[in-house]
């Protein structure tokens, strides 16, 4: 197998400049778990033109944003297997989110932020909003929903609920339910971020939030995206800019500098409640049946995807066959873990090209 | 493969009455990376009758202690293949810890702990101190070094060090360097003690430790140990006491429960300045040759622990081998990820019989 660790750096570009964000109402809304929330703003790009046909949606996964020409710049642009020339591609930010869409940090009636106020929300609730926001937009029909990790978990709602009619759902990286250790990772993140003093039961201020818990959250996340073996490409046993260890308590080797680079700068973007109330909801979310689907499915899954391991991916594939629709699961083998889903165009690409042309 | 969740409770018993702890001073020490302690006290505690060739050294991993009939009850007692009625069985606490060893909480010379005075200690520094214990004991030579985890790169660098001879080595479950996946778990737990505002730069009060750090740090170790299976075995989906969702930020889940627990728990038997400097020892260890070594090697690993991943026991025994070392690699199909080391009697503990025996 051919590795580039260049590939790895690509990673990196999740969040470019904000580009045509805009902004759409779309009510209030009663949440699945009980919360409600009295209005709803969801943020929203489009690219290309809204032939009747031709529409696509992405998803985003935890971190992501609605600039999927940013994050999933492999997969979303001219040219590409969303080919952003041929299809209306509309990205969102989820609900709960904080790159534009109603989130803890909005604004609540009484002008201040949620924070605690905010309620839990479900991959469901996430799907009712984007279901509202196409309606606005005069979209009729998904020819496609994509969508990598939390994304995916979205792509699938939506072939459950289809607030429109969706033909085809793509699906990488991602699962129907999540297992004891997913819980796990993500619980290890939470008590990072509500055991900081900082978080104060989640009513901080904005511009003052619990940097060292979020980031130490994110540090979990990031072992979790690589596998042993991209780890290892990416880093061995490199020291950071030095020949010899200092033998002190701090950084030495180049991956303890990766990580406390990437934790720290996650806390410059990203809000530590929306990590929260995000990474509730893909533990919350549960689905045994996909009886009454009309979608065809393409799912995609990595060897070394440990944190979405392939047999969840399957058992996606045999849930669609069990209802009785099209489907097809691709197992890629690449070693670069979980972040496969956003650095791989070749394989899930050329797979993805062909299922949006049937 | 038939499955015992029972097993699983096994690994509670790490830390039980301190038993007949006894104590050595061992000297003044100039540490491998360049510190010095004027004086090292070594716990340790003894089982059986020595007679010459049957004195068998049990080092602990990162969170165990001397009690080696506690944390390794299935592998260490009478009748057990470490027999403690035929074996003269030696268990100290490693030099750094926190279980009667000079360590961070321990006094330095001016009568305050030593805190962030400590020296970075190393595996080499922790088999010298084991080494001067042992002649003051007066044991001429080992019959046996064994250990898992960290306890196994004692045991390994017993055999190249051999302060006195070491007929044969039993390690499970351990490494001759970390990878760069290992390194970035302990980098996760080092961050989240350090970022705890009471971690004081190492210098909290002994009564007053960064617990949330600490206990954080624990999680994510915990979620090391597991394997995505055993994670599954022992808590599935599981909810804590309850029959539905609450939907609420705390827990939900049994794993969310098990995972507070262990952390907070962790933190009433356990100093996070111990943590650091054994997670730094492990770090900084490498072996690239065992050329010189008279031992024989007996090296185990278990197939779902993808925290030392049996590719790493199969490099070790092929160094043993290419020093002309006698040596056995034996790789166990048992689903309790890098935990197995402390729950299995049955394979590894039939095969270090038979080595003993031999």
């Amino acid at each position: 197998m051919q590795i580039d660790p260049a590939l790895f750096e690509e990673n990196e570009r999740t969040n470019p400049a904000e580009n045509h964000r805009q902004f759409a109402e779309v009510g209030s809304l009663a949440c699945n778990a009980g919360g409600v929330l009295p209005s709803v703003t969801v943020a929203y790009e489009t690219w290309g033109t809204y032939t009747g046909d031709n529409a696509v949606l992405v998803c985003h996964a935890l971190s992501g944003d609605s600039h999927a020409t940013g994050w999933w710049s492999r997969i979303v642009g001219p040219g590409m297997p969303i080919d952003t020339s041929r299809f209306f591609v509309i990205g969102t930010n989820a609900l709960g989110g904080c790159q534009g869409t109603t989130g803890p940090a909005s604004n609540a009636p009484d002008g201040n932020p949620y924070g605690s106020r905010f309620p839990i929300i479900t991959i469901e609730d996430m799907v009712e909003v984007q279901g509202r926001l196409l309606k606005q937009l005069g979209i009729s029909e998904l020819l496609c929903v994509a969508g990598g990790s939390m994304g995916g978990m979205q792509a699938l709602e939506w072939t459950i609920q289809a607030p429109i009619p969706v033909r085809k759902a793509f699906i990488t990286a991602s699962s129907s339910s999540h297992n004891a250790m997913q819980i796990g990772f993500n619980e290890a993140a939470r008590q990072a971020i509500m055991r900081d003093p900082k978080w104060k039961g989640g009513d901080y201020a904005v511009n003052d939030q619990p940097v060292d818990g979020l980031s130490i959250a994110r540090m979990v996340g990031h072992l979790s995206f690589l596998s042993e073996q991209a780890f290892d490409i990416k880093f061995g046993r490199k020291l950071q800019k030095k020949e010899a260890f200092d033998y002190k308590l701090g950084v030495e080797f180049e991956v303890e500098s990766y990580l406390n680079y990437q934790g720290d700068k996650f806390t410059t973007r990203f809000d530590a409640n929306s990590l929260l109330i995000f990474s509730k909801a893909v533990d919350y979310y549960r689905v045994e049946s996909l009886v009454g689907s009309e979608s065809d499915y393409l799912v995609a899954s990595f060897s070394t995807d440990w944190l979405y391991p392939p047999h969840q991916s399957e058992a996606i594939h045999q849930m669609a066959l069990r209802a009785g629709c099209r489907s097809r699961h691709l197992q890629i083998d690449l070693p670069y873990g979980h972040d496969a889903f956003l650095l791989d165009a070749e394989y899930q690409g050329a797979a993805l090209t062909r299922f949006l042309a049937e």
